[in-house]
């Protein structure tokens, strides 16, 4: 099976299990739409593509470390798109969460979608269990304190947040985590894998302060020109867009050259270059051709 | 050591292993506030109860349950008081965290203490890995879908919730998992002690109704009236005040009734007989008398 199918077909089954009777049918709606129709699903093939390449001898396992990085960033989103924090009424192209259901189902969407990952790890690892306590603890390093995505966000009720400890808690933690929860999952060492994760979760913030900071919109899926407006930190703030795109590339070269010698290498370094392609927004494509 | 010490050293843990830099202090702040002073810990004294009841043979992985529990406890009043639902300006007689910290510190105190959660359960039984998959589902039930604290929150959005679907989900779920979880803490089957879990889950979810209904805001140390005010299902306006005393009574005896014989049955029968008392609130004990 192909990692994007195994990837929804976990989403689907999570959801298949959790929201039988008596669930409240509208927290379930909320929940599935914060979780489909799906944006790039990069953090869960990540996760898949490490497995793969350190064997993935217990798949049941990949899925469920990737499907609970997915659940976990989906939560992330509708948190951060509250009224509270970025008050977003779009994400991925249509209503955020709180938009079409309100904030309260919002609030309560990203925490059973929290809780739902690490549930989710439980079952994929019932055949191999002396690898589910490394499993929530790295996942759940990659989302809590002191350097996770909740310790991401909350830098921005600091006076002086320090630019690069609040993007890798807010982005890169994540990446990190696919990539060790991927050779976790396959049982391998995860330790060469972290620089992979770290790298690529660099990059992707970067890309994503040049998304706001350039796209339209319609482009971005959501709004844009919020770092600015909110006063937020932001590589294109502190670097400039040359300068940002200079660091997202240099990122990516990093994250190719940081890939252990393994049989999924290649591939894996392909999933990169394509990414890395994908990551320049639009309007900048032609400049950094 | 004696169980509140216990449960306190234990929720101290877990933050000294994960506010340390480069936490971002106000979460960190919020997070404690969240947590201390103490309230009654009720639900992890009734963990590490059966736990004792069951032998306790691995006494850190009780402790991670009955903190695991206590945090989910916490995190659930945090978001339950956020502007969007109850807007309650005080919990345990001090300001609530988003009257303290602001709201997006809360949702995000609330995130991380459910991240928390989880992560302190892997610690705990790093010695018994067996435990921890089991221990992990059954907290998640607890607060997740379908029928955990955000579903039961979540029934507040539909327009015709099921009174006992409700209750047992708001309130009832955590009882029952710390129950279900100090007997797999301690390496028993958890299935026996699943009604003591479920009747006290109910008999305190009525004693919060009569709380709202009856007590003054000192007394309850959080605003009162809400369940009335905000159209709220409810045992006082399903049954009348001297109908949910009636169920309050019956359920305690139900409790004490269903503990199955054991070495621990005696402490745990006294522990359920000082909890019925102090449920029913001062001004209605009297009467009940």
């Amino acid at each position: 099976m192909d990692p994007m199918t195994r990837i929804e077909a976990g989403l689907n089954l999570a959801f298949t299990r959790t929201h039988a009777p008596p669930a409240p049918p509208l927290l379930a709606a909320a929940m599935r739409h914060a979780v489909f129709p799906r944006g790039a699903r990069v953090r869960p093939r990540l996760c898949l593509a490490v497995a793969a390449a350190c064997g993935d001898d217990h798949p049941e396992a990949a899925d469920a470390a990737a499907c609970a990085i997915e659940f976990l960033h989906c939560a992330s989103l509708v948190h951060d798109d509250l009224p509270c924090f970025d008050d977003a009424a779009t994400r991925r192209g249509k209503p955020s969460v709180h938009a079409a259901y309100g904030a309260p189902l919002a609030v309560l969407a990203g925490d059973a979608l929290i809780v739902l990952a690490f549930q989710n790890l439980a079952w994929g690892a019932i055949a191999t269990p002396a690898r589910l306590g490394p499993l929530v603890i790295t996942v759940a390093q990659a989302v809590g304190m002191p350097a996770g995505i909740a310790a991401g966000q909350a830098w921005e009720s600091e006076t002086k947040p320090d630019l690069s400890v609040y993007q890798r808690a807010k982005t890169g933690a994540l990446f990190s985590a696919a990539t060790v929860a991927g050779a976790i999952a396959a049982g391998a060492d995860p330790q060469p894998w972290r620089q992979l994760g770290e790298c690529l979760g660099e990059a992707y913030q970067i890309a994503d302060d040049l998304l706001d900071a350039v796209s339209s919109p319609e482009d971005a899926g959501k709004p844009v020109g919020q770092d600015s407006a909110l006063d937020r930190p932001s590589a294109v703030r502190a670097y400039g867009i040359d300068g940002a795109l200079a660091l997202l590339e240099s990122l990516a070269r990093d994250a190719a050259e940081s890939i252990p010698d393994c049989l999924g290498a290649v591939p894996l370094r392909a999933l990169i270059a394509q990414e890395a392609k994908r990551l320049v927004p639009k309007s900048l494509s032609k400049v950094a051709a």
